[in-house]
């Protein structure tokens, strides 16, 4: 069977009572984890030149913008994916690398806010389509991933499944979706040498392209039956290798959405596990940071490779710097996104902290990665003690999950720019979400600014 | 220096006034036939759904909708970049395998439109996008094209540097808009083994990314300064095998513009040479099909896997059949599209004939490929007479050129549906387009309906 005809048959055959009470619960939490990313990242410049671009454009108001206002469904998953991306604390799927949640999420939201589908339909929308893109990005991944932004070429493929299954998309028309969001993926990672913003785009593009695959598909525009397998499809044009048996491997028997993890931490993946170990040792036995002597931190080479970095200029840069984000974890007991700004990328209290700490290659922790991103911690105080602790994986992985309450935590650091009493109503809302029949519920009290 | 560089500093350099008279016309005729092009494509099935869809979406009235109608100056690149592909006469340039007009002209034809800008900006605004898009193009051919529908991924950039021109972005922002071009860059040819309405969003979508980037450019939204040559950008990872060299040799000095291949006849490119020589043979010797005992065509192996057809099932497939369109123009004199029907795909003296042609392969011919698309032909007559004629290119290649008076005649038929004195207003306002103060004043009179 063609693997698009085999995800399109999935799609169809999943209905929310199908789905486990926690997994459910699971995807609320996504849903819950995504609005905090947007609403911290809808003021920021990119997402906002994106924003006045469509509020230039123009469109009919069917679905809220978190920039504020509303537009064409389309518009809203270009501006709604944009936004979600930015603040670097969104979902990540480690075999797939995808984020899901940034395409996904404002896909199927402004389908369903659209055209009032209930809480339930958005639920199991969510679920189709992280199930479709992680297991396109599983196929193709690692060798795709060097040229290509799986979250955005994968990622088209899950908005527009989850919109497929939204608009009730019939298993043609679904087929001809994902053909004409395949030819629609694109992304190249060429932008990360320039920090450019494209980073912001590619997400938004992912979603609206997506959905603009599934709006034509429903009018009977048609699209390529074997878009991922075909001989110039894009498997074969986009990767070096691939596994077309991950499409299909336990396809509707597991639900890949669990094996989502969430971010708590502000800052690369890759210094989670340094960040997790260095607040638990804290919670252990306060410590100032004048007691410490040395910290080695040992990890995992890409870990090192990536953010092995004593003297980070950027708050950026400081993002992707083991030795920054340690000492601030030291200082602080948190690496927050509020935690990195330039106060504490240049005070001398971090600074000093810095250099103190060494990042050294683990082989046998080099050895267990990927399927582990692990970490060790030997902390040296001047008094002679030593404090060694290791983890396995990161907090928010799921073999080390973070709580609903941490994740609540989160949303309400991020959101904290939104009104007290809206920030605890959508987050009630998003918990409760089986019980909302009309998605336009969600964010009616939302008008020209979210903020407001 | 960056090649994106180097095309910014190319297009900021030429002016309207630097560009030679004859370039200048032959770009009128280019814009000459794409209306034609466009007005006969504009009410097919799924031109009409790309254009469906956009209402639904709404928009600001910026810019007109071949479809008739007005929307943004985005939501007009993509329905009137969809509505000139479709009848598969628009233009063609050998050397870089890429249909310009259906990508290019709708992008700057609606930013010139929306921001009221001369005839003069227009035609130089289209230099530079076919000068850009021709040049990467050649960059990556022969390899991308084996993916990639080079008119979608490299149009895309011509389409930004068109509308980078024309908005006046500077050279930082002309380098973000092929930046933000290049990563949106897509069109896999997948579809092909459908058959799949695809190929029309490719040129659509194209038009619209490449506007897209520029607009956001515009308000400082960065992309990446290497999009072409970097380690993760365009080259490498859509091309197998490229030429850096082919996007600046002789920049500046010549205008590819004028290497533009025209189709007269409505089917496969590869078809012509045949149709020509038949066209030209019956000016010589009026014959009836029972007067021919048999008609050999003997030409190059690139047209024979593609044109080797002598059963075709659909219109569709009789364009790309060199025995069909050899028998059409013996019957009617001519290969237009309305010569392309169900009826003279099942007629039976058209099939008749289809038996008597037979394709072969010219290996003389097939050296010269594809510098020349050359063709012999060898006619049999019941009387013993035989007739051979050959050409090294078809007509409407720069070797073989067609007069504006051709692509009048060309224009005229494919835009019949228009009221006549619509029709040839457009015509004649195209052809002195330097005298066009304002672009509004081109599509004035077409309000809800381009046909009436």
């Amino acid at each position: 069977m063609e693997l698009s005809r085999a995800l399109a048959k999935y799609s169809l055959d999943l209905s929310f009572e199908k789905i486990p009470d926690d997994v459910k619960m699971f995807t609320k939490l996504c849903i819950l984890d995504y609005f905090g990313s947007a609403f911290a990242g809808s003021n920021k410049p990119p997402v906002q030149m994106i924003s006045e671009l469509i509020n230039e454009m123009g469109g009919e108001k069917q679905a809220t913008l978190l920039t504020g206002g509303r537009s064409s469904v389309l518009n809203a998953a270009l501006v709604n994916g944009a936004a979600s991306h930015i603040v670097e604390l969104d979902d990540i799927h480690k075999a797939s690398i995808i984020h899901a949640a940034t395409v996904v999420i404002p896909a199927a939201l402004a389908v369903a806010e659209w055209k009032k589908l209930s809480g339930e339909d958005l639920i199991t929308a969510v679920v189709i389509g992280y199930e479709v893109c992680y297991r396109i990005g599983e196929a193709v991944s690692p060798s795709h991933y060097y040229y290509w932004h799986n979250t955005a070429t994968c990622g088209t493929f899950g908005a527009a499944a989850a919109a497929a299954k939204l608009l009730d998309l019939n298993e043609e028309e679904f087929i001809y979706a994902l053909g004409n969001a395949g030819t629609q993926a694109a992304g190249l990672w060429e932008f990360i040498e320039d920090g450019a913003m494209t980073k912001q785009l590619h997400p938004g593009k992912a979603a609206m392209n997506g959905v603009m695959a599934v709006l034509l598909a429903k009018k009977g525009f048609t699209g390529a039956s074997k878009i991922l397998e075909g001989n110039r499809g894009f498997f074969k044009a986009m990767s070096e290798e691939y596994n077309e048996g991950k499409i299909t491997e336990a396809l509707g028997e597991k639900y890949k959405i669990v094996e989502n993890s969430f971010k708590i931490h502000a800052s690369c993946r890759h210094t989670h596990h340094a960040v997790d170990l260095l607040i638990e040792m804290l919670h252990e036995r306060e410590t100032d940071p004048s007691e410490i002597e040395s910290v080695i931190v040992r990890t995992y080479q890409a870990a090192i490779d990536i953010t092995d970095n004593n003297d980070p200029q950027t708050q950026y840069a400081s993002k992707f710097s083991l030795q920054f984000c340690s000492a601030l974890a030291l200082i602080k007991g948190s690496a927050n996104l509020d935690d990195f700004n330039d106060s504490s990328l240049w005070n001398n209290e971090t600074r000093q902290l810095m250099k103190k700490v060494s990042v050294v290659l683990d082989p046998e922790i080099n050895a267990a990665y990927p399927e582990k991103w692990g970490a060790g911690i030997e902390v040296h105080y001047t008094n002679g003690d030593i404090v060694e602790l290791k983890t396995d994986f990161p907090k928010g992985d799921p073999e080390n999950p973070v709580s609903a309450k941490d994740l609540l935590e989160k949303y309400r650091n991020l959101a904290r720019d939104l009104p007290e009493e809206k920030r605890e109503r959508i987050a009630a809302d998003i918990l409760a979400l089986e019980s909302i029949g009309d998605m336009t519920d969600l964010l009616k009290d939302f008008s020209s600014s979210l903020l407001s």
